[in-house]
């Protein structure tokens, strides 16, 4: 449907968007949107060296920052031009060790507000092509003027 | 107190080998343990280019991946030889921009159980010699054989 | 189907006897299995005077006991006989005013292992026959022994 | 000091005003103020049969519900006149079996920004005199103007 893509198309830029505010020079380099549209950003990112531990399972930190991203950027699709999403608590449980060669967090919008905005996100490990669930996150934010964002 | 001396150097050795197991080939590279004692860890990493966002604070995975660990070492300094944690549940409050050159997170130990251990972690900005707290964190853990660590 | 129901009746024998041991004498009193079949349970409360604050919408300590008990059971339902599980850690997102004559909890399990469990649950009001969603919670729980569950 | 003494004055008042306004009809009732000066407030409620499960020990929606109050008053003592606050999200540690006569939840103030508020809570039973840590809260509120609060 036209006005479907028009929206996909919108929260495809979103998503990227959100990312590169979050890139700084590289820190968000790697990352790909695998899926937006109003209400869901799915994000990726491959296996590197700097990522993974010690038996080679991404880090927590890893999946939990994908994870706050893929929120932060699920939220940002429904909201107004000129409103942006500040972090305010990150809850993740982790269910399975994260081995395999690709995560991916799929964030979805629970609820947004005019000053809050949660979103709940399934975090899997792409191993052969098979998809494991490894962690589910829920993530709280302010919603913000974009200037005042930080 | 030679004593505690001894403990203390037994838990900064621990907490180098908590981090030697997370780093991996180099994710962990760069991250200092600043003290180590029963009970509590504070771990820290300067500012790098891939360590923040655009507005050059510290990113959100960053920050809960450094708490994450903290939280790890101070459970594990408290452990008997041969007992190893790993990560169940990871809450974080993003308080404040993690502007600044420098990041801390201070492990302390709440409670450790024979199959459960909990910790909370203080994570600090240095900008200019003054501390910023900017987020908090708690961490629940699985003890288990160091051997069954994944 | 038989079998389906088979289990279903299980499912709501075990759901109504997690509910009669969180009861003690009168605690649990008024919670009813609204719905109960391997991995899901839904438990629901009527409004009364003594679960509701000054504007008539149901507590905060009651929207967690029940999500925390629904949570409980649904993982309980997954469960080989004579394991019990005992609550490590609750996270409860509140998304709007329970209001409302009902407060249903709708628990899943998100994962069960060997030693940790881990549920999540929508808590619905329901007011002139709808559904609003208030709360979603995620509950992490640590699997025993039926005999040593605290 | 003077000045201190009619602050705590203020913070005692705030705290009951908080709990009149939790209570509605009955719901709070039995819940006394310990403590309330600017950034901490300290609730308790004795051992009653409605609050307990089969073993005697207070419910989780007790222990997560007072450690809510304590929360929020220990953020409402911090807040101008005219304000106060609506619970985001709770997320509670649940560290050992609640048993004895009186719960107490020690709520005290982590950072209180313009929109939003995040407080700490320690949660102890007394039983013979002595105080056990039997759960660790941290609540996150929504400022919001007192007129608007739900």
């Amino acid at each position: 449907m036209m006005a479907t893509m028009c929206a996909d198309e919108t929260a495809t830029r979103l998503a990227e968007r959100v990312l590169a505010l979050a890139g700084g020079a590289t820190g968000a380099a790697g990352i790909e949107v695998v899926l937006a549209e109003p209400g869901r950003v799915h994000l990726s990112i491959g296996r590197r060296d700097d990522l993974v531990q010690f038996k080679g399972y991404f880090h927590g930190g890893v999946i939990s920052g994908l994870a706050d991203l893929a929120a932060g950027g699920a939220v940002t699709t429904t909201l107004p031009p000129g409103r942006a999403v500040v972090s305010i608590s990150l809850h993740v449980n982790f269910l399975a060790p994260a081995r395999g060669e690709r995560l991916v967090a799929k964030g979805s919008v629970v609820k947004v507000g005019g000053t809050v905005g949660v979103a709940s996100v399934d975090v899997v490990t792409i191993e052969a092509d098979r998809e494991l669930l490894c962690a589910t996150a829920t993530v709280t934010f302010r919603v913000v003027g974009a200037a005042t964002n930080n």
